[in-house]
This record gives C-alpha cells, sequence and structure tokens, in this order.
C-alpha cells in the first residue's frame, strides 16, 4: 500500500485478480496497481491481504484510511460492492463520474462499458445543470448514465437519467378573450361562450354545472397571454400581476410552477394538475 | 331566497324534493327551507327556480352570491355535488364539520349517517390537533370521518381519518454499549461485539464486510440513550449533542424525526428509513 493506492508486486497473483475479475491496472514491468475500492472490496472477500509499513491492514483499518483520504468513500464502496455483487465488471471513471460498468459477463478488454454511474447519497443535492451535463456527455458516448443513490442503511436505488424534450401538438395561442371571476383559489368563467371557446382551444378548465372552472395556475396564464379578464370576487378588475400575486400566497413555489406551465404550453403540450400522483403537473 | 337560505313555500313542492331526496327541512306550518348548497345543486339540475326580490337568479347569480355570503363555498360545493351524484343524501353539518352522509339507498328518516365529511382545497393547511379531534369526536359517534380534498381541477380525492396506536414488542432498552465512529453521514460500528449487540437487541443498523452501519438517526438515538459512544473521523469523542449538531444541517427537520423515531422505538417498534417509499420511516 502506498499514496492512496494498493500495489501488488507479485506478478502471477496479479495476473490473476486482473484476468479472472478485472480488477486493478497492470503496471509496466509487471505488477497491479488498484484502487481503494477495489482492495476494501477484496479485503472484505478475502481475495487480498493489505499491508502498511510491512504490518496487515484490518478491513476496519483500510476502510477507515480510505475514508480518510477519498471523499465520499462509503457511498463509492457500497455502489461498487453492489455492481460487483451484481456481477458486473466495474472501474473507476474520471470527469466527475464514479464508475464505467461493463456489460455482464464482459471485462475491460472484451467490450465497452455500458453504463457511467454516479454514486450519490440521498441527502446529497444534486446541481440540474451539472447533471444535465453528464446525462449528454454520456449519451453522446453511446451509454447511460446511472444515479447510485444510497439510503441511510445503505440500501441502493439505482436511477437512469436522460433528458426529455416533450412535444405536442395543441397550438398555446388562443383566439379570442373569455372573461372570469376569481371565487377562492380558481377562476370561473360563467358565460358560455367565453367557456366554449377554453376549452376547445386549449382544454382549459373544468366544466361544472355550465360554468368553466379554471384552476388560478390557467388563470394566469390566460391573462397573462391576453385570452382572460379577471374579476375579483368584489367585482373589480385584476390585471395578470394582480392575480400572480393572489396567488403566490396560495400556492408554493407559484411563479417557478408557472414558468414551467407556460413552457409546456408553448411546446404543445395540454397540461394538468397532478395532484392525484404527488406530482405539480400531469 | 332570503337571509342566505332558499324558501320553499309550495307545500307540495318542498313536500316532493325532501320526500325522494332529502333536500331540505320541513318548516313549521309547511314549506321547505335550504341550504345554499343544496339549492344550487338543485338549480344546476333544474329541479328548482330561485327567485331574489321577485327576480329569478342564473346558476351563474347564485353560485356568486353563495361564495360571497359562505366561507369555501366553492368546495363545499364540489363536495356536496360529488357525494349526491354518487347516490348518497346529503345534509350539512355543524361543529366544525361540512357534511353528514347517510348510507346509499337511506334517508334521514330511516337511517343514521355513516360519514362525517370535511371539504377542503389540496391547498388547506391542516392542523393535526384539531384533525385528531374530529376524528376522535366523529369515531365517539360510530361514524368515520372523510376529508373530501378537491384539487386546482375541482376533482375530488376522498380520505377516511383515523388515528392508530402502533404498537410493537422489541424492548427500547440497549444493555450493553458500542462503539462507534462517524464517517461522513453514518456511523460505523467496527468491533464484532458491539454490532453484534444491536442487531440483535434491537435490529439497528446493516451489516456491510463485518462492519455495522447506523444512520445518522439511530446513532443519535443511541448515543442519547448511552447505548452507543462515537467518535470522529478525525478519533475525537463526541456527545449526543455533538452528534446531533452534526446531524441537523445534514438532514431536514433532524429534531423532529428523531422525536418520531425515539417514540416509534418507545412503542416497541424497529423503525428503518422509509427512503426507498417516500416517506421517513418504515
Amino acid at each position: 500500500m502506498a499514496e492512496g493506492m494498493v500495489l501488488i508486486k507479485d506478478q502471477k497473483e496479479g495476473c490473476q485478480l486482473y484476468n479472472k475479475g478485472n480488477f486493478g491496472y497492470p503496471l509496466k514491468g509487471g505488477g497491479l496497481e488498484m484502487d481503494l475500492v477495489e482492495a476494501v472490496f477484496l479485503l472484505e472477500c478475502n481475495r487480498l491481504e493489505v499491508q502498511r509499513d510491512g504490518e496487515p491492514m484490518s478491513f476496519e483499518d483500510l476502510f477507515k484510511y480510505s475514508s480518510t483520504v477519498c471523499e465520499g468513500f462509503d457511498i463509492k464502496f457500497l455502489v461498487y460492492r453492489d455492481l460487483r455483487q451484481r456481477g458486473f465488471v466495474v472501474k473507476a471513471e474520471s470527469g466527475g463520474l464514479d464508475f464505467a460498468v461493463f456489460p455482464r459477463g464482459s471485462t475491460m478488454s472484451s467490450a465497452r462499458p455500458v453504463y457511467m454511474v454516479r454514486a450519490v447519497s440521498e441527502r446529497t443535492a444534486l446541481d440540474i445543470t451539472d447533471s444535465a451535463g453528464k446525462v449528454s456527455q454520456t449519451e453522446d458516448r453511446g451509454k447511460k448514465l446511472l444515479y447510485g443513490v444510497a439510503d441511510e442503511e445503505g440500501d441502493l436505488t439505482y436511477y437512469i437519467m436522460s433528458t426529455e424534450d416533450p412535444e405536442g401538438h395543441v397550438s398555446a395561442k388562443v383566439a379570442g378573450k373569455a372573461s372570469g371571476r376569481l371565487i377562492s383559489d380558481r377562476v370561473f368563467v360563467y358565460d358560455s361562450e367565453g367557456s366554449e371557446m377554453l376549452h376547445s382551444q386549449g382544454f382549459y378548465g373544468k366544466m361544472l354545472g355550465g360554468v368553466l372552472q379554471l384552476s388560478l395556475i390557467e388563470g394566469c396564464y390566460l391573462a397573462s397571454v391576453g385570452a382572460l379578464d379577471v374579476e375579483s370576487a368584489e367585482g373589480e378588475a385584476m390585471t395578470a400581476e394582480n392575480l400572480k400575486r393572489f396567488a403566490r400566497p396560495a400556492q408554493n413555489e407559484f411563479d417557478l410552477r408557472l414558468a414551467a406551465f407556460a413552457d409546456l404550453r408553448r411546446r404543445g403540450l395540454v397540461v394538468k394538475t397532478g395532484f392525484k400522483y404527488g406530482t405539480h403537473f400531469r
């Protein structure tokens, strides 16, 4: 063991570990250089003895040492170990990714990796820009990006990450203008012409006894694109900005949701509340 | 129509509405007095004409009027309408409850209510003490408490509310003391005696290659009941309070969770993370 790596000097043993399980990286002139995750894994399986300054290290020693020199070692080890136990050959990967995983039954020499893996704790906050960047980088190389997420107990859930570009063919433009009234937290359109127009042109709202009810977000969106005039319960005219100001305290992250709603509408999709499914939209 | 109620003077028509559908409340000396939800519902079905100052009111007029005089009218109406359309007789209820619902096919005169219903918007913040009080009050009367929750679109989801008193038979007391080390966001117990003790006495933690990993919350709980000594990654002793101070920024609402964890443990239950199920514990 030296400088955060484990070295295997015995050529025969090194060869065996490399050839049978694709552990480590062969060194020029013989022997094998090994990552800490690999060494801890092999030590756990009793397939390796690691010495430091001539003394054998226990699993505890090597694990503690690895945790000190390598950030997030415990999570990385959990993911590495799980994938190895599932029968995959796993190699450390650089550039913001943790592991490359080869097809089952294949090795580094016989195949290209199928998955790039990031090992994270369930408590890790993910940066969407960074994650999206990694997705396209991985997809460009013809591989899939997996997140191995470890929970408190060390159980893992894998997520395949991909980007979607949703598209529909319902026009985002509404021809005409309806009038509605804000009642508690929705907007009611009473005249049948306006109701019919909004319902038929973009499947907005829901009919209730001849009256169209629009959600706050539908109301705000339609008011902001000029397709709806809204009055308050007291009969006073409200601007789109007035309505937004009313909606913000009524609904968490209203502006974020409205931006997502408007974007999906611009993509030609019909957007409805996802309340029943525990999501913002469906 | 008078004073927020609708009066039906014609004895024959009143009788019919009351006898056929249990709408309204018969008045002494004939005629029927009707709630606004009932009147709006009957107006929507064209089974009622409502006059105000001698002029007939449209659905829009009566709905607007009702929304003005009755707080949360739109949500109450949605729930009332839905239950009626499902074939139940529904009557207004007082004391913080909105409706009493009679068994299908039964009327007020032939049966007692089976459900007490509260009509709320998906955006309503519920007070747990108030809700729990309503549950026991309703259960004491031999009925079930339903929450009818309306989403943005006016779609309803019903929840039966009840209280549970979970109990198990795993002792909350741990005999003995183990030692562990905090590594990133979990506590590792390396010695096999301590591991064995915690695992066998309360199914704490999870084994990983001969080492027991405890979640932060398990670690904090065990440290606070004196069953665990924890040292930092640097080898310094940590008190239970130190460990909690470390855990709080790592996990949202840590103190709340710890309180729930400790209570469930005191009830003799084994508590594990519910991450995989989108909950705090299982």
